[in-house]
């Protein structure tokens, strides 16, 4: 499949890759490809340049937010979810109408110091920004409730851990499933939520998720679902 | 122990029956003990009248906030969320003092219809309100993520899921382990997240829980910490 990376990232990079590695045409884009491509140190996320990194995969190409959206048929939108809606405004609604746009952000606030907060929460989430400001595309939430390690490899996790979907278009979230199955999620292990508005769940659970980060002194780790 | 169970909804019972199985010495406290002896029906979220309880769990007296905060030597705040700095307040400062308040409360906010939100999110959570407003109180976050059924047999779910527990003061949240030890949570399967301010991530996992509980069809369920 054609598919367009928002952010450059590690989740970016990290869900670029895997996605190339499984054969799909993956154009990764940026708000400035020139100044990612020109920049050698490490980034405020202590990230080595993204130079480094598509090295190691040149088939995915790097381009403008437009371009890149243009060229996909499914969009991940793995930007920081602080920045979403200025990166899908610069992709151009256009390049969105119709298109399954898989949200994986946080919207992560480092302005009130650490532990971060959510700039968007409980009344409204990222995801449903999202579908709000383009109706036209087809939103699910998916995948940010764990590292990108954990995201493109489950099985480095032992046991049954679970992801989430919500989104209100049954087809996009269809198309959603069958990538995750491809990075190996088990059909039994991608929980379906149900509407868009039901993203504000796994969103929120991103305080949580730091916390047990700071607890377990590890970010690959998930959760699992045990009932009676 | 003597307990201070402020609250008389289904946590409240489920909590105070489970205690005085265990040989505490509970008192539950209300805000108008009379008018609670005194209704028949059903209340608002579709609980039996608390006579219906009481007859079988008579060991347990029935007071006003103030009279059960005085007669604890550890106090349960399970009180809606929303509705606990006032029952606090009527609990007074005094018979808060010095001791420890485990706070099981969520502070599901249904005035914006269903799904619920949450009164207090993200940049602040009950826990800490509480822990500001009583700052000679002990306030340890603990058990929110969980149904009353599963807080007081976890045995009743299978595998090693989770609690998590988040408060200021170790000697408290060592107590609290105690109880929750009573109660059949394995030392190993109780999570301590850090200080007070981390109860956020708890409480904002409610959303994810009201989610999971709608997808599950059943609130009795909890979730396991994998790691690799």
């Amino acid at each position: 499949m054609k598919i367009a990376m928002l952010g450059t990232g590690m989740v970016g990079r990290t869900l670029a890759g895997k996605l190339d590695e499984l054969g799909h045409d993956v154009v990764i884009g940026t708000r400035d490809p020139a100044g990612t491509l020109a920049r050698t140190g490490r980034d405020m996320q202590g990230s080595p340049p993204f130079t480094d990194w598509h090295q190691a995969h040149a088939a995915v190409r790097l381009a403008s937010f437009a371009d890149a959206a243009a060229h996909g048929e499914l969009i991940v939108n793995a930007t920081a979810g602080v920045a979403s809606l200025a990166a899908l405004e610069a992709a151009g609604a256009d390049a969105l109408a119709g298109k399954v746009i898989m949200d994986v952000s946080n919207a992560l606030d480092f302005s009130h110091g650490m532990p971060p907060t959510l700039a968007v929460a409980n009344t409204d989430s990222v995801a449903e920004q999202i579908q709000h400001a383009y109706p036209a595309a087809r939103v699910v939430k998916a995948l940010n409730t764990v590292s990108s390690m954990v995201m493109t490899d489950p099985g480095h996790i032992p046991g049954g851990h679970v992801v989430f979907i919500a989104g209100d278009d049954d087809q996009a979230k269809a198309t959603v499933r069958g990538l995750l199955g491809e990075f190996g999620w088990a059909a039994d292990t991608i929980i379906d939520l149900g509407g868009v508005r039901l993203a504000r769940g796994p969103e929120m659970y991103m305080l949580l998720w730091l916390s047990l980060w700071g607890a377990l002194g590890t970010p690959d780790f998930n959760i699992a679902v045990h009932r009676s």
